[in-house]
Parts: C-alpha cells; structure tokens; sequence
C-alpha cells in the first residue's frame, strides 16, 4: 500500500537515493512532506534501520538533507535517514498571527496539543513517533529499529521523543537541543499557546522535566558550541547537565569551542551522531 | 592592507573557519561577496594552498559552502576554498531585462564582456581569475599553489579559467560543465550579448574551442551525472571528449549512472575531486 503517498522528487545520492514524498496525515490533518535517505543496498531482503531527524525552527524537510552532509556516512554504514517537515501546514492550518518565525508554520515544537484553535493540527509528536514510522515502514525496505535526533527545536523534540516513549528509539542524540523548554522564552511562548497556561503540564514536554521519571535509561548525546547565541537565553544545556546528574540519567554533554548554531556546526559533528547511532541499532 | 574588505559573518567550520567577505572590486565596479573555507592550522607561518569554486547559474558564494560538504576534506587535506558569486550585483548592475535566470544577476559565464551595456561590469573572468586571488593572497595565510572547480555554468568557467591561463593553476576538474557553450542555448543567449554576434569571439570563452591550441596540457577531471536534465540540450561532455581527443588533452571524463544536476551529485563525488587537487597541489 503506497498509494497513500506520492514520489515528489528523487535523486541519486552516494550509491543510494534521496527522496521526498507527499503524503495526508490523519494526525495533523493536513498534507505533509518528507525527506527520506536511502543508503545502497537497502532493499526488501537487505532492510536497514532509521535515522530520525527533526530539525529547528523555520526548517522544512530540506535543510538537514541539503546541508548536513549526513549522507555519506550514513551510506557507508547503511542506515536510512528520514527528515519529517516541522509543523503541519497549508492554508488549512493554523499558524502565528502575528506573523512571527518562532511560533506556529515552521515551529511545530514537536508536542501535541491541546488548546484552540491549534488542537486538530499541531500534534508532531504523535506525527514523528507514530504515524510517521508506519509509513516509513510500509513504503521503505527498513527495519523498525529506530533512532533520533535532532536540532535545536528538533533537538528538544528528539530527547522528548525518546523520554517519553521507552522501547520505542535504539538512541538518542541532539544538537543544541532547546534542552529545558518550560524556562525559556521560546518554549514559553510555545507551550503557553500550545498546551495552555498550566505550567504542570508543560513538564511533560521539557527534556529536564522527564528525564527525572525516565523509565528508560537511553544514553544521551549532546552536542552544543559555546559560541552559539541562544545558548544562554533558549537553549541551557545546564539545566539538562543537572537534571540528568540528579536523576543519575547518562549524558554525553559536549561543549565544543567556537561552534555556533549553523549547520556548519552540525556538519562537522554529524559523522559522530551517526556512529553512535550506528552502534546502537547494530547491537 | 585589509581594509578594502570586510568580514560579513564567520562560522567555525571542521575546526577551520567558514568566512564571507564583502569588498569593492574595480574590475566588475561594484562590491561583491565571497565566500572563504580556511583549513585548521592554516596560519602565517603555515600558508595552504586554494582551491577556486565556480558554481553555477543563480547561484552566489553561499550554496557551496552550505550543500558540497566539502569542508571535511578540505580540512584533512590542508586546502582553503574560495567561492566567489556568479556575477557582478546590485541596483548598479543591469540584469536581464525579462527577468531571466540563465542572463544576468548571477548568470555572468565567467567572461569578460565586450558589449554595451555589459562591458563596463561583466568581467567575472579577469575578476575570477586576476583580483580576487591578489585580495586573496593578501587576506588570508594562503600560497600561490592555486586549483580550479566548478558546477554547470561555473564548470565552463574552470575548465576555460585554466586553459586560457597557463600556469596559473596546479589543476582543474569540473562537475557538469557547459563544456560547449557556443552552441548550446545558454551560452547562445549569454554569448550573444556579452561578447556579440561575432561567433569567432566566442570560441575563446569555449572550452571545445581552447582545448585545441591550449599551451599547457594541464589533465582535466570531469564528472557528468547520466541523468542530468541539461546533458543532451545544454552540456555536451561529448563534444569536450572528441575536442580532447583530437588534441590529445589528457581528460578524465566519467558519466556517473543516475545522477542528476543536483547538489546531491557534487556532493557525492567532492571528495575525488579534493583528493585530484590536492595531488597536484602536493607536488
């Protein structure tokens, strides 16, 4: 049954084959596009695993594909990649009225929820842990081991993904994660919208909360430059320092010297995020 | 004497340094921004060699940098990328008067135009190949060991930087080059304009045409996607096999099954071109 998505564009890649499908999704009630990565050799006989990906504000499926430069790696050690879009979208959907980049199109913050108007579309992360992967398993020769990842917004969505849903994810790492959402501005912003005034209830989206229930010990791997400039203000990767220290939670934090927010700095540390990843969904 | 160029934005890159600039260029009268990779450990005391990017139509200094993957290598091997913007730019500039995207702003082919009202700002060429590297030489701890690439339009302009400039460059290479531009429609259209309608003038701004009474017998490296949309109409790797083949220029040419014109294409195949480069550089 792949008649529920349609081929919008492919192109070979390091032996293998970068595609990007339109599809409905019932979750976010809107048409969706996404990227996958193909490495060579993976066919219905050969299955590999998957790579999950989400990306920050304002990215579509594009930017991590087009800029990362994950894919020779990934070919190398035969593992797909897939790169879901980060907000639902279109005319019929909600977005910022005031026009801004950091809420709404674009920055679905990767929670599902539960205010209006934004209730019926905004629910990526049923979208990227649920109705995602069955796709992705139907349309492609792949396993259902899986892993994630993600940056900055993406990031928090990536530890949040795999917090919450033990068993689910092989590993887990991020990129300048919006590592404890519910006390910065743009996750106040956000989930003030999204998941309405009770601050209760955001716990159950921010990284720093969940980590301290996790029923599943996932090692964590974070990167993050000290020269970014959000660090302070949106990001705190302390926070996740402590609460994974109290909670006794294992984390790889790495502050890398210089590094900011670009994809240049995701790019030179990605072939690391993949080995790990790679080990994980080899073991 | 750095003074004449500003930095616009620099990005830790693979432990090297990914910078833009922006500076005044006499010889296309109008400031310009380029693009520059600088390997880790390359330092006054430690000059590195160049290699010059050439991309293609509508593209400017960034779409390298962001989609090739290149800095990887580039830092392993020691060698510092410098990609400049198609054409000359701005309010001053005139562009295609239909709005085109193959003429114009960020459509200049790497000539130097003869023609009202081209003549006084398209001379991408002499720009390309004669002040930018002194501005070069002068900003960064970089040699004179100089190499040349490119993609598409930016390709045409490698392959016919080197072969009109004896020892200027340690090596070239390029993917999907407009190999024939005078008698394909792109260059038709450019060429016409540019340079008029004297076709004898364009065959010195064809690579077909300079191959046959070139002075140096520098080995050309070209890697052609078979399923490249503008193969047949716009590119003509074969007419640039039989004009080498008559002259007895030494040309690797390699049609890589099922790639197309993309960034996924260049990117797949960088690393060969950086490790052809180096080589030469090398030696």
């Amino acid at each position: 049954m792949t008649d529920e998505a349609t081929l919008v564009s492919a192109n070979r890649c390091f032996g293998g084959r970068h595609e990007r499908w339109r599809h409905r999704s019932r979750t976010l009630g809107c048409d969706m596009v996404f990227a996958a990565f193909l490495p060579p050799g993976a066919a219905p006989g050969a299955p590999v695993p998957v790579l999950y990906w989400l990306s920050g504000l304002t990215c579509t499926d594009e930017n991590f594909m087009q800029k990362a430069g994950a894919q020779r790696l990934a070919a190398e050690l035969g593992i797909a990649i897939v790169a879901p879009d980060t907000s639902p979208r279109g005319s019929g959907v909600p977005g910022d009225p005031e026009g801004a980049w950091d809420f709404g199109h674009g920055a679905g913050f990767y929670v599902d929820a539960t205010e209006e108007p934004w209730a019926r579309h905004y629910r990526m992360h049923d979208y990227v842990v649920n109705e995602l992967p069955i796709l992705v398993e139907r349309l492609f020769p792949v396993t259902d081991r899986r892993s994630v990842s993600g940056h900055s917004m993406g990031g928090h969505g990536a530890l949040v993904a795999a917090l919450r849903n033990p068993g689910r994810y092989r590993s887990v790492s991020a990129f300048a994660p919006i590592a404890n959402p519910a006390s910065v501005p743009w996750g106040e912003k956000a989930f003030g919208r999204l998941l309405g005034p009770d601050r209760r209830r955001w716990a159950e989206w921010d990284a720093c909360a969940l980590i301290a229930r996790a029923a599943e010990r996932l090692p964590l791997l974070v990167d993050q430059g000290d020269a970014d400039a959000f660090l302070e203000t949106q990001l705190r990767p302390e926070a996740l320092r402590a609460a994974a220290g109290a909670a006794g939670h294992p984390l790889t934090l790495r502050l890398q010297p210089g590094y900011d927010h670009s994809y240049f700095f995701i790019a030179t540390f990605i072939d690391d995020h993949l080995r790990h990843h790679a080990a994980a969904l080899a073991a």
